[in-house]
């Protein structure tokens, strides 16, 4: 198993809903937050790709709820890559807190030129500096 | 097929992201609103079901996207289940455009006791409510 | 006095906070909303405007908060115009339930060409559509 | 003067408009997040403080928008008291980049017991944690 990349984020009292708890959509903007750090520490960043005509669309999203997050609770969200296809890959998301797992989430994303918005392949660069978060690497270089 | 319930929004400027399109993560939202409203038609109100004791938590949640809302866009969110069991219930959403399907969801939502947050079987009157909507009434008493 | 511009939305779920009320940043997304139908009744759409390269963007804003908006509550949002100057606008809102007033708030918003980021005077299509709304007439032809 | 509390925070993605940049309302949920980690320094966490029967609600917010924070940008936001009354205060909040101020904020809350949601004097101790913050001291011991 890869080392998953991680990043810990705060709850805030905004996310919370009347529940008091995370309101439930906000976890993928959890996962989207932490794939933009990974691509800080691993790329430059999110900006500066888009800045060079690539972009990424959502293609697809799971989430399965174990425990609620609260108000101020310091969360660590962990991600590795289920897939890194040809034009999109598939990221999973654990939000744990204190080594509890909250929340898993796999989330699907599709590679896009920023003009056109059509499907192209992952740069190379890109998929160097993500390759060693596969989770199975027979699947690395599967096509989409 | 059961008439799915429909419920019609506005999409917001604040819903949507720098690529001009709804935040991927927002679709949630939009199903859950269809879901206040369908419980206000077939229920009174979803505040009113709180008050009695009775809330719910969301267990699951799936997307899968198809093509993407803009800023001020009309979209309907329909809404049907594709399971009422004994404490959860599916909920199977469509958020489409001009007859267009943007985006599918599913949610699986579990019943609890509002003070006690534990499981508890769906209430009678809700499940007489909610019958005529489960896409497949084969698995409509099919326990959780 | 003129007839305010009205608009009529059921808060969400979503945009109450821990303590069950509208989370209060939320109410000037709330004028927000009812300007761009304001702008739909008036003028075509929002849209529809920057597609002709004009746009706004907010220099001020101030809200009083008098009673919080529940979960589930229809609220009414009233606009009406204190000023209609050169290049710049502010907006009086006033947020409402079963007629008591919950948050007044002001928005002054600037007129930009949407390419150049610049300011411009406003489009006099523009201001024969919302002069109707000024308060206080004597202020609708003043400089910015 | 006295030197302000100072916290940082990245711009997210799902913060931003279709616009590239931090959507307006957004900037009070910043000074809001910078509040909580004022909190957390000088009085251990605002959910302590809720823990133990005072919570606060906001009564009025002020915004002056100078420049547009943009996606993944790093922001830094200050606080200050304008007022220590007896049972409200008044924050002054600047947010900057790179020591650009971009907006300036005021929020005054007001200090309430927790169930009751009535007034109640500002806490001894919290009193004694925020006073350096106070602007201008011929202010700090005025009343509400």
């Amino acid at each position: 198993m890869p080392t998953p990349f991680r990043h810990r984020l705060r709850v805030r009292f905004q996310e919370c809903d009347p529940q008091g708890v995370v309101y439930f959509a906000r976890y993928l903007d959890y996962v989207d937050i932490a794939l933009t750090e990974l691509w800080r520490e691993r790329f430059g960043s999110y900006r500066d790709m888009m800045d060079t005509g690539t972009d990424m669309v959502v293609a697809e999203a799971n989430l399965r709820y174990r425990a609620a997050a609260l108000f101020d609770d310091e969360v660590e969200v962990e991600l590795s890559l289920e897939r890194l296809g040809n034009t999109s890959m598939t990221t999973l998301g654990r939000i744990a807190r204190d080594g509890e797992t909250l929340v898993e989430a796999s989330i699907r994303q599709v590679f896009i030129t920023t003009n056109t918005r059509q499907k192209k392949p992952i740069p190379d660069a890109l998929r160097a500096a993500l390759e060693d978060l596969v989770v199975d690497r027979s699947h690395a270089d599967a096509d989409t």
